[in-house]
């Protein structure tokens, strides 16, 4: 087993990681920016090593700074978390040079999972489903061309992208034609899907050793979203059927075996609301935000898992040892006003009441007297409860969100609460466009002329480097996130 | 289902319970004393009322105030908590008689358990095997025979006391005598019990309904006690086998059955290390300040189960369902200075993080920014881990203890990380005496002449009425649970 890990990370799953770390007796080592030498995950690791200043491109995706941190403070493996460096090929590759274990996929592994060319393609021969798509797209011509192969509605994806970003639809030639002069699709590789109205976003935990056991523990259902982020997550998911949750779990071995998959991961389907069948999205090769819901109902701990895979460990459960209990749900908690357009709310927490007693568990990275940055996600807090039934669940987070008290900031909690009462959520009744249909103020503000004229303004091309360099800081980046927006905005589509 | 519930209560135990009713649809009522107006409970329930000042015979104890508060605001049933009046039967049948629900057993069955010497008699037919007892005593002649009969070593036991106060051993007639003048027995009925040397405090909890179902939900270790009060329990307990845990749960129940009892209890037996023997000692006929790790184990919630076999639910589940899985251990966070022979350390929280995480719950009843307040009891949160094995527990304990950050007050924190890294704990050769044996020096701190002084100066004879009055307020008042002290102060037994 390790000695010492590196967590390349910061904010509640640094912290998590950590716990993991000292209920293993294994050392933590922290890194920081100047930003956040005061945080929780700098006050409870083993070590902590100063990275750089605030700004992420100089600290925590900053490769050398990393390498020097890992050298220094002797640490012979390097755990990502999610976001930052986590599904970067190239830094993973790094780290293994170095002589250190990465705690993740093999760095080809993520390599391949990272391009949805290359994903999609490694998925046929398994024979799983995914919906039409298009080789990437040459120029404007080709892509119209392109599109009516794949059928109207089409959603344009960078074919590096992932967790959601820069994704738009066309529902017809016309939108097609508005949004192309904007995206630069010669600069940045995009291919088309058939867009699938109503869906269901289902993905499936992963976990497999690296001597060929791959298991499932099991779906969560993700279509709680705004604007392709998630907001609530739970599990299971009251869409499935036994039958259908035993096909998707098998898929999603497929999936994971079509790559070669080791340490944990997680393979993203939408569920086509019309046929109840499952397409394919993308393999996500990280711990996620939301793997703490299948925790909580299989009571298999992912991240002491992952970091067992990593040392070497065979899995010593079977797929028959592995049973779901109870019903989970998870509320991402942010520091923004969902009142003013998720305006992020940076600040001081001057009075803070963490929400406890049975059944609930609070992931966070703040405490009273902490400063929320301005610099990082906005994501502060997870709460994650865990009943005995989809009712239950939702009455123990209802409690809880009434307990949580953040003072001095804005934060989701309003939104959740909202949701929560709403009697589509309560039903089950939900699909990937539930928050645009039921919660429409809070999917797209109308901007006013002005607000629109600054946005345009602001409006920075994606960078050229692949996106899966950077593919997770953009799954925080307030600027990344709005990406989509953006285009929206520029292609008068902005309402669609 | 009740519309509303007064909680009798304050502190972590009102919030616990405060919780369950909102999990259930239930309105809830806070009473608060002056002194607590700014608390927890008070900001969490749903209605709140001011029952009087500081001190609890005035206020928490006072049955027109508590009952006046329960009929202002309508409420249809009372949840007493622990401690207080939960051990009443005069106010639990006062409650029964204004036409509410007294969320506990029948004020007859609280009153059977709560004398000794009728509690014991009632076990008798049904063979609960208990430690040889005596009659209570007479006079100074009677208790010298009847130590005789009994056997030394003896324990002298008030008959209508409760969870371990005013307890001494008397090893032979010598110390017997330097004992008896100072107790009072004619005051206070006292009697004994042949004293086990070593043993394990096991006890077992127990849910019955208001239709004659008793179940068993396991037992909890609660060997680890400083003058009798617990610090650290855990379940279930490693030192026993299959076989002893079916036997001593079938005793649980035969117990129960003798009294018919119903809603929630715990029977408290000594494990005689000796033989391998259980002994009966007691009935609590309420929520256990431990109860905790028994809904870890099982994933039962107590609370929800106590409201809904007092409304009148019958249970559904049989004793083949109920299974125990993975180990929980909790801490008792106590605003005390261990290194100070426990002095209560009241003050401002001016500083608070709480462990999270997975497998961590955390009860209490503080947050930053708020008072403890010297009139109540110490014991201000409660920490609950949920390992897979024993070893898993104490290793999440000791990262939540790390976690756990109070400034401004001291706590028990530095005693818990102690003991979790002593080699008799870790291996669990525990028995009773193991602070005693192992802490001495948090066991009874040698006092100078002066303080022996001071304490002698302060010994204040036991009330008059009967204990079960105020059983449980004795559980958390310094005052009261220094009884033993002072007697074995007035004794010269100090050392024992």
């Amino acid at each position: 087993m390790f000695k010492r890990i590196l967590i390349a990370n910061r904010g509640e799953i640094a912290v998590r990681i950590i716990r993991a770390c000292k209920e293993m007796g294994i050392q933590s080592v922290a890194v920081y920016s100047d930003e956040d030498k005061d945080s929780m995950h700098v006050k409870l690791a083993d070590l902590a090593y100063n990275v750089g200043p605030a700004d992420a491109a100089m600290s925590y995706l900053n490769y050398d700074s990393l390498m020097q941190a890992a050298l220094d403070t002797e640490a012979d493996a390097v755990h990502p978390g999610y976001g930052f460096l986590s599904e970067d090929a190239d830094f993973a590759e790094r780290v293994t040079k170095a002589g250190m274990t990465w705690i993740g996929p093999h760095p080809e592994t993520i390599r391949q999972v990272g391009d949805k060319d290359i994903a999609r393609t490694a998925m046929i021969p398994s024979g799983i489903p995914m919906s039409k798509g298009s080789d990437p797209l040459i120029d404007e011509d080709d892509a119209v061309m392109k599109a009516v192969e794949v059928g109207y509605p089409v959603i344009l994806k960078p074919v590096a992208g992932g967790g959601g970003k820069g994704m738009i639809v066309a529902n017809n030639e016309d939108e097609l034609k508005r949004i192309l002069p904007i995206i630069n699709i010669k600069t940045i590789k995009y291919y088309f899907e058939h867009y699938i109205e109503r869906s269901r976003h289902i993905e499936v935990q992963i976990i497999a050793d690296n001597y060929g056991t791959v298991l499932q523990l099991g779906e969560r259902e993700c279509s709680l979203q705004r604007r392709n982020q998630k907001l609530l997550e739970e599990s299971p998911s009251i869409a499935l059927t036994p039958s259908m949750r035993k096909r998707v779990g098998d898929l999603a071995i497929r999936a994971a075996k079509s790559v070669h998959y080791s340490n944990i991961g997680t393979v993203e389907f939408l569920l086509n609301l019309q046929n109840n069948d499952f397409y394919f999205m993308e393999i996500n090769p990280r711990i996620q935000v939301e793997h703490a819901i299948t925790e909580a109902v299989t009571g298999i701990d992912l991240v002491r898992t992952q970091i067992r895979i990593a040392a070497g460990e065979p899995l010593d459960i079977k797929q028959e040892d592995i049973h779901s209990s109870g019903h989970a749900i998870e509320c991402r908690i942010n520091a923004e006003d969902p009142e003013n357009n998720f305006l992020p709310s940076p600040g001081l927490v001057n009075f803070f009441i963490e929400p406890g007693g049975p059944r609930v568990r609070v992931d966070s990275g703040i405490c009273a007297g902490l400063s929320i940055s301005p610099y990082y996600d906005s994501m502060i807090a997870k709460i994650i409860v865990h009943g005995n039934t989809r009712g239950d669940a939702i009455k123990i987070m209802q409690r809880a969100l009434d307990e949580f008290t953040i003072e001095g900031i804005k934060t989701t909690i309003p939104l959740h609460k909202k949701i929560l009462t709403n009697e589509y959520f309560r039903t089950g009744n939900i699909d990937t466009r539930f928050i645009k249909d039921h919660f429409s103020k809070y999917h797209y503000t109308k901007p006013t002329p002005e607000t629109a004229r600054e946005e345009e303004k602001e409006f920075v091309p994606a960078p050229e480097k692949p996106a899966s360099k950077q593919a997770d800081p953009a799954e925080w980046s307030q600027e990344k996130v709005d990406e989509d927006m953006r285009i929206a905005i520029r292609s008068g589509l902005y309402y669609m």
